[in-house]
């Protein structure tokens, strides 16, 4: 018997009781019953975002409030900054350039993010700037940008700002309107403890202005339909119904852990990760202390002369822990430990014996059981 | 206890050997696993498309692969008819105006079907013609278009042919390879037994080239990089997991049962329903015989003098049965009986029996039992 455990940084473990919610018959979506299910949804993740905004469900992963967030908001050839410093960020100026946006890419190596101040310079450049685009949690190299600063920067401008938060939002602090963020992203399949299929997206005042003039082309992802809709609990388009139902379960569960409580337990899970990593001599992205890594997940670098690319696997295969490999030009140069979500801390110590155990068989020299023994200590500094 | 029916025309019942399948811990999408239930996934839908092109799954609702088969294969302004007696024809002419392309929509009232020799006619005067679109069964009327001669009609031009087979792939008679349709669609919460949430679309040889000329922005639809995926057993973005494993469970069953047995229980309780409504006085569309209605669900006129509107709550809340009311010009006017997916010839008779309940509530004068009765013996007559 090989038990499962899914550590990877999205999709993430699922509670039981949710997953059972959706193996109960299911309900037609336009129904009082159903739209109960929207209505609480809904101002369950204006909790979440802590916002006042509309906060939209999209059935469609997280890459389909991406493009949202750029057809929704901007007209053909409007300018935008986008800070990027890893695959998501990159995705944004993809998407931005399909849709003939004319893009400034600011970016910063992979393990890196982009400062506030060099943002400053970039739009004092361009004063003509309708948005810019950043993540909060880089998932592909486990940065965390310094958004709140980053918002500072935008406040005062003609910009909006969208805020990628999709694998940060529900884990790590993040105040929409205190900040004064004006899009914000997430998807079902990171905080959210829910398979994935739904992506949210909610939007400020001063987004909603752009909106109304925004003329780039856009059908499925139409966020003006979507919140005439959410104002009669209703959606555009036929929901993912179960996934709906998984979510109202899910956010129920993290009202009642409530927000500052989720963040605690994420930030000290992922100081034990860190942490552990470090004492068995293992080095971490963001390589340099003025950049801040992300409490969902650490991205681990795979020491000289390991096969990087059989970490996951060999964790996967021979000891039941799924966590993920590196992307695009870090493809076996770094393995990513998940630790969000419906995460503790025994699951932490699980993973990172699994981690060991994969090390150990390919080769790495280290004091076995280190890792998992400096985990423990952090945890009991903070909790005895 | 009130026990619960969900017979609408979409979403329709779930398995519950189905159900459960999405209560089984998650499993993350890119494992080999996973890329086991993607392989069987494409080909146990090239079966039901009856085709050997690629058929994408996507994560988002029917409109989505709607969106998908005007982006992927047109460029500007170029020149597209589409067929609309109803709201998802009219659905596909909103896309296209969204993204500029030059349409003709061919109209005709609801309840009514757009027929080949006008079709034909259009196309003469319209050389250009870049697409046809047009519904299989227009799940608005309950009308099903003659597609078999559409296509005959549209083989031998520039043009290809979309067909919007949502409420009827899986269903009703459909050869895409035989038939010659160049883009077929269909949607999981229909015919496929499992929740909304994915959209399946499929393309010709013919489509293929015109996807590769075409310029319209797209980017979480784009057919190009989902095709290059599926050739790997992976997708382009975050699948819905839960909804591809449930796909596949319900997939095994269509094939276990065959195609040729799924289109003839389809037919056999189509009938049984259209004559036992009509055996009560009732009258159905399409309102004149050279128009076919669908197999898939049944559109009922409101009888004078009873209030439309509340025959679909009366049944749903008084006696448990789920139906779908009319939409758009046609709400208050009609009720749709679906008989589509999961559906045997027991669910027929709660179906009617819960009808003549709320008709006869509804002061609606006719011999209580007749449609009941009228539907076994269609039934009896066909199976004994």
């Amino acid at each position: 018997m090989l038990k499962h455990f899914l550590y990877s940084p999205g999709p993430t473990p699922v509670p039981e009781e949710v997953l059972l919610e959706m193996a109960n018959p299911l309900i037609h979506h336009r129904t009082p019953q159903f739209f109960k299910i929207i209505q609480e949804n809904f101002e369950l993740l204006q909790y979440i975002f802590q916002t006042k905004n509309p906060v939209i469900t999209i059935t469609s992963s997280g890459t389909g409030a991406m493009e949202a967030s750029v057809t929704n908001f901007l007209s053909p050839k409007d300018k935008a900054i986008v800070l990027s410093a890893g695959k998501f960020g990159e995705r944004f100026a993809e998407i931005c350039r399909a849709y003939n946006i004319n893009v400034i890419e600011i970016k910063a190596p992979y393990g890196m993010d982009v400062k506030a101040e060099e943002l400053e310079k970039a739009l004092k450049q361009n004063p003509d700037t309708k948005a810019v685009f950043t993540e909060y949690s880089e998932t592909s190299t486990g940065v965390a940008f310094d958004i709140k600063s980053i918002a500072k920067v935008v406040k005062n401008t003609e910009a909006i700002l969208v805020v990628d938060g999709i694998s940060a939002i529900g884990a790590m602090e993040f105040k929409m309107d205190e900040w004064a963020i004006d899009v914000a992203l997430a998807g079902s399949q990171k905080a959210f403890m829910i398979p994935p299929g739904l992506s949210f997206i909610s939007f400020s005042e001063k987004a909603k202005k752009m909106m109304e003039k925004s003329t780039l082309p856009k059908y499925y992802f139409n966020l003006t339909k979507e919140k005439e809709s959410l104002e009669k609990n209703t959606t555009a388009w036929t929901p993912a119904i179960s996934l709906f139902i998984a979510l109202n379960s899910a956010l129920k569960l993290m009202k009642k852990e409530g927000l500052e409580s989720i963040t605690k337990r994420h930030a000290l899970i992922a100081e034990a990760c860190r942490k552990a990593v470090q004492s068995i001599g293992l080095s971490i992205l963001p390589v340099v202390p003025a950049v801040k890594p992300s409490d969902t997940l650490t991205a681990v670098k795979v020491p000289a002369g390991i096969d990087g690319l059989k970490i996951p696997s060999l964790m996967r295969d021979k000891y039941g822990v799924t966590i993920a490999g590196g992307q695009e030009s870090l493809k076996g140069k770094i393995f990513r430990l998940g630790h969000l979500g419906y995460f503790g801390i025994s699951d932490i110590i699980i993973e990172l014996q699994a981690m060991e155990l994969a090390l150990k068989e390919l080769g790495y020299k280290f004091d076995y059981g280190k890792s998992v023994f400096t985990a423990q200590k952090v945890i009991e500094e903070h909790l005895l």
